[in-house]
């Protein structure tokens, strides 16, 4: 059963440990899984976190730190020594290990890297060392059971024996010809379920998914994801199998980058949480205020242009921050659909297509909308006849066109090889802010005839 | 490897379909899985998809059909018979076959399943279809395998050869009791590396994570990350195993899940997606657009009331917008960061603390926001040095207020149980809107002594 922290619990172990009481502390951890004595170890400070990290075995230890904040990870790793990290590392898969020690400062790292025992062990770390954090190297482990084409079934047998020692969890057992090119896989239904001399040839299964080493993490997520699979096998460009994916690395990415679009979305350029300190959280959102500061004095501008237009229809004023925020409100809308649509590949058709069905959407919400402000205008803040029309007219036209631009936007990013979806922060609202306050005062002057 | 649609590759399809060419058809999508032509499903009209749907085998259709847009997959099912569909439902696993099912209307749904030949199949989909759709219950499969305790490894590949011959592919062993209680999981690694008299009771690992059936999709999918599984067990009150949560399905949530966070934030109020409809379109939009004008009137009235104060300082007036803009950015800034923090559960701190540091980063970027201001205000737009000063005071002070009503709002709709992502909407942006007014032209009133 799931496993919650609670402040009891918590209290006991920290009067055991400042007692030093290793044998009760072990105790206490003996039952709960790695995952679990993670989150503990993040509530503790210093002292007590490496007091717990030194006092498990390498292994425990090993899957800890895999579960720890980046933060902590790094606190903790400084306070070990490299043979102790070396320890460590040698109890974790390849793809686990190589995210710890690329984490480490190059010294260290290399010290780290001198004290692994287990040389193959370290070649493979190194390796894929060589590869960017985001792509399919990166994502990858060097653990997998792979079979030739050419053994038996019963062959098969005693060799995925052998190699799953080293392994965790065996998911998929890969095909490869004598030059060790991925065939195919051969399901463990198919080994279970026919008789031990049948050739590994007949039973296995050609149509495999499969991703060269340097393609996109997004790409290596769409992929399994559309193809509901476990793991995906890794080649290089010769066809070789390299290494294997694993869903729950993909899901731990899909999770971060939906996290940075939702901070990218709300206009916060790092990634950051309620932890960080005053000056991070700052430096991540300030970017954004700023542009978004050009357009309010863009719009400063253009109401002093308007100058005149104001001083005989003062009500028009009043109606200013109802305009902005309707206008930043549809741009933000209109860009959000087309950015996930980009986003997940459905989005398809012509330009022109969208653009129109936008002018219908922005039409449709903007008469709503505009009948709305009309009947306010005229029975609670008692404006002329013509001003509400005014202003009603105005209106519709705003969010026309801040649907119409909050389509276009993405798309034009999008063609030019830009993430769109940095488009629904500042491109849209910015230029929302901004056509939106020129329509509005350009439609009065000519309805108002200044 | 992936496999792209081209339109050559379409078009030639379609001609083979129109001239009715069903071994060429056939031939043309032997090669592709079935995620591939469900996408090329998506892109025919109707009569040729049904031409394709009807021409392949059961297995086939039934695995596209699981991989189809919910939009297409019901057109789809409308131009199939009953006894159509029920022999495609026959060869997928439950949790899909239930999936499908539970689309249908009701008299349809009796009729599918009246169909079903395989008696026990028709009895496992039914039990599922009993259950919400995001809870554990709606999520799992009832094919695993499943050995007792008592059994030796001998007998156990045994069992497990004749239960694989139903399933897909096995990832994990349960491990039961008489009473058919989950007492932990076998791994294969153990399974392939004990000799075949050890008995199950000596090898199994006993530390296992399960869900009972009600629990939440959003826990199991967290749970699944936590501790980084492939499959989870759900058991029933009594702890007996009753289904398997495969991680395949627990992605697609996670992503839909992620798909409508960033469509709530965006102010989009159900499911939506570029190909839907114009109506459609707008009453996913037109409820978040009317609440975001009841800040807009609110706005009207407190500049109504300040009348006399633009009156004498015009220069207030043009800095309206920008006021607005900044108030919203750094609203939904910090409701976006509590937001997401809140649902990876990495929230904690008193509240008091959140409140202090929110009041600091307001501080820290307003003044920095502010000095730009009075800076432009002074440079560009000739304010008076007085008007020039109201307004970087009045900026800072509604970051800062911006920034606390940010943190504060999500904060409290949470301790309310309601969804707090919600609160990057219309809560967060609206009261901003009209407190960033409110307070702009109150810190004039005092500044400039009216």
């Amino acid at each position: 059963m799931a496993f919650e922290i609670n402040t009891d619990f918590l209290n006991e172990l920290k009067l055991l440990i400042d007692a030093r009481n290793s044998k009760q502390v072990t105790n206490f951890l003996k039952e709960l899984h790695y995952a679990d004595i993670a989150e503990i170890v993040e509530e503790l400070d210093f002292d007590r976190a490496i007091y717990i990290i030194k006092l498990l075995d390498d292994e425990q230890t090993a899957d800890i730190l895999t579960e720890l904040d980046d933060d902590t990870r790094e606190r903790v790793l400084k306070g070990l020594s490299s043979k102790e990290i070396a320890l460590n590392i040698e109890e974790l898969e390849t793809d686990d290990a190589a995210d710890i020690i690329g984490e480490l400062p190059e010294k260290k790292k290399q010290e780290v890297i001198s004290h692994i025992e287990d040389v193959e062990h370290a070649k493979d770390i190194v390796d894929l060392l060589r590869y960017e954090e985001d792509t399919a190297g990166g994502l990858m482990a060097k653990e997998y059971i792979e079979v030739n084409e050419n053994w038996t079934n019963l062959k098969c047998v005693k060799e995925m024996r052998r190699q799953a020692q080293e392994m965790e969890k065996v998911h998929t057992i890969y095909v490869v010809d004598d030059d060790s090119k991925l065939k195919g896989i051969l399901s463990l239904k198919s080994l279970l379920t026919t008789s031990a001399k049948t050739p590994v040839k007949e039973i296995f299964d050609a149509k495999v998914v499969s991703v060269k080493v340097d393609e996109e993490g997004e790409e290596v997520a769409q992929l399994m994801q559309k193809y509901d699979l476990v793991v995906l096998p890794v080649v290089n460009d010769l066809g070789v199998l390299v290494g294997q994916i694993s869903i729950d690395d993909v899901v731990d990415f899909i999770t971060e980058e939906a996290e940075k679009d939702y901070q990218m979305a709300a206009g916060i350029s790092e990634d950051i949480d309620t932890d960080d300190s005053v000056i991070k959280m700052t430096r991540a959102r300030l970017p954004w205020l700023l542009i978004g500061m050009i357009s309010g004095t863009f719009a400063a501008s253009i109401i002093t242009d308007f100058q005149t237009i104001m001083k005989t229809a003062p009500a028009l004023i009043i109606f200013i921050p109802l305009i902005n925020s309707s206008a930043g409100n549809v741009g933000v809308q209109s860009s959000a659909i087309v950015v996930q649509s980009i986003a997940n590949k459905s989005f398809k058709g012509k330009l022109l297509t969208h653009i129109i069905k936008q002018l219908f959407i922005g039409l449709l919400n903007g008469l709503v909308m505009a009948s709305i402000v009309f009947g306010l205008s005229q029975l609670f803040f008692h404006t002329e006849l013509n001003i509400s029309i005014t202003i009603a007219i105005a209106l519709v036209t705003v969010i026309i066109n801040a649907a119409v631009i909050g389509t276009l936007v993405p798309i034009v990013l999008n063609k030019f090889d830009i993430d769109p979806a940095i488009a629904t922060g500042p491109f849209v609202t910015t230029s929302n802010d901004i056509f939106g306050i020129l329509i509005y005062f350009m439609v009065a002057k000519m309805m108002l005839g200044f």
